[in-house]
């Protein structure tokens, strides 16, 4: 059974393990500093269809199959997937997973959707009601301009303070038995809202939603950020990342070993991002293309993986309101705790 | 343990009780045939707020509370939330719950919200990662005609086969021990796309999906229809139940005991929903007002809670895609399995 420490998180006994991953990327991401990481790179942003929409689903969907493949199971074999993604009414993934006959729970948590969804996954495995369970999400920046922003036709101006939305999808299986690495805690996030209220400046936003969960994750197994080999934030980019770190440096307990995949998968200086990388698949195509493959090869050990999110909407930005965020941490480590 | 039933039916060993459950309605569903069934109506459409947006956060907010109320607990007693809604990135959920310091997972099953997130709560209790978990969901007309279809002001006409959306919210706390009833089983959905273009006829588009869900869920379990007092679908409507009940009629199987939260919520003679009641708050709040309650006087004691979602948005009926629809069953039943 697993075991509740400290105020809410919830530290497995079992253990799942990831039997596979994979991680799409679009062009812009395939020029980036970790271009050799994805299994895919799609330099044709509608993935063969019509729409920016569509061509989304069909980004999620490859990388759904291409985990499958690598993890050598077909749909059949999975007994439950947890997806969705930033489209209104999560239609990228909805539309993804039509095809295959995979019970399905959508799941929402804007950018944290990743770790919400593998938080879920490795519970579900963990409370001995799914063998094989799937977490899957994307983003894709021409449908999320459309969705929060402009279309791109209308060519607006970007704020220093803004990120650009990630093309790209992540999608991992987890088994009850099996190698490294394991998911050994996940800590669920609250809803934060620190009241800020500029839509252009996610970062700061989401920046005390990370605070919050990784200091009670870490308050709660009486542990200190260094026990962790990388604790990785979804999306903050460098704003966020700065207020983060600026938090822990208050309370006297620097984040030496902190990165955010918002500052992985692009190169500031060159790409033109400004403040870094967002959405749902920076995150997922980050963690599934770039850092499992690290604990793999026994690189790194121990990550907490807490992928954050802005629970706000266009209309909820137009009627003036501030911006709610939540951060969601998954413990990803080499060794299971009963064997360390 | 729970136990795996046939394809993908979860068979609940420790089956969570129900702590506390409320229900919220509009001044319409006020005025329908289960009136006297909600614990809050409210005659004010905005809910004293500015917005049918805020209005539905508002709505959802005050559900919650009367649910934690009427179960004698606070929101610090609360490990998880499961809650979602039917507006775009799930905002009345999330503004809803920020007051509350409950760790929440968003989820979207469009209008199979109430049994996706009862579905999830009940598996965190089962699982042991929760000791109280809720389920929350809602819907409100005005905001889901601006969000689907065109703002009131337009004043569009409505086709025979649409729905109306119920201005409803329902919630409801589980626990680990307690009282009937009980949640005894869940049957997750697979997706089912009929190729149904028609965004005016949900119930049609929905039907293959609840056939599928349930047919799957009585084979699992090796029960016929009757085994339940009531298989109780969440907003097929007239049009949508008329097709199930002819799926079942087909196998040799009739649904007798069947009904439809959209078909009890309105009188559809004199209210002019056309062919019933939809929305995610259609289900939550017959459920948590009306069929609840009647479990727990004994005046029925085994049901099968079968919600619908049509899983479009507004973007892929206009880049005409058809309707992927799921259907989530959760079994409730006022004695245990191992107690029968």
């Amino acid at each position: 059974m697993p075991k509740h420490m400290g105020k809410r998180t919830i530290a497995l006994e079992s253990c799942p393990s990831f039997l596979s991953f994979a991680a799409t990327a679009g062009k812009k991401e395939g020029e980036g500093p970790i271009r050799d990481s994805f299994d895919i790179i799609n330099e044709d942003s509608f993935f063969g269809e019509e729409s920016w929409e569509k061509a989304e689903s069909a980004m999620s969907s490859l990388t759904i199959a291409r985990a499958l493949e690598k993890g050598g199971i077909n749909g059949g074999s999975v007994d439950l997937i947890f997806a969705g993604d930033l489209q209104s009414q999560c239609t990228a993934s909805t539309f993804a997973i039509r095809g295959y006959q995979i019970p399905f729970f959508g799941v929402y948590g804007a950018c944290s959707t990743m770790a919400e969804s593998l938080a879920l996954a490795a519970l579900s495995i963990e409370g001995g009601y799914a063998r094989h369970a799937m977490a899957a999400t994307s983003s894709h920046f021409c449908s999320a301009e459309r969705e929060f922003r402009f279309p791109l036709e209308y060519g607006g101006q970007r704020t220093p303070t803004s990120q650009w939305t990630v093309t790209g999808a992540g999608a991992a299986v987890l088994c009850s038995e099996g190698k490294p690495p394991y998911v050994t805690a996940v800590t669920p996030g609250i809803i934060v809202d620190a009241g800020i209220k500029d839509a252009n400046n996610m970062g700061a936003a989401m920046a005390p939603a990370a605070y919050e969960t990784i200091s009670t994750h870490l308050a709660d197994m009486g542990r200190s950020p260094d026990y962790y080999d990388l604790i990785l934030t979804g999306d903050l980019g460098k704003i966020g990342s700065e207020i983060l770190r600026d938090f822990f440096d208050s309370d006297g307990m620097p984040l030496s070993n902190h990165n955010d995949c918002g500052l992985m998968i692009y190169n500031l200086s060159t790409q033109d991002v400004h403040a870094g990388g967002s959405g749902c698949g920076c995150s997922a195509s980050v963690l599934c293309g770039h850092i499992l493959p690290k604990m793999v090869r026994g690189e790194i050990n121990r990550i907490l993986f807490c992928a954050t999110g802005a629970l706000l909407s266009p209309t909820t930005t137009l009627q003036g309101e501030s911006i709610p965020c939540i951060c969601c941490a998954v413990a990803i480590e080499n060794k299971k705790p009963g064997l360390r």
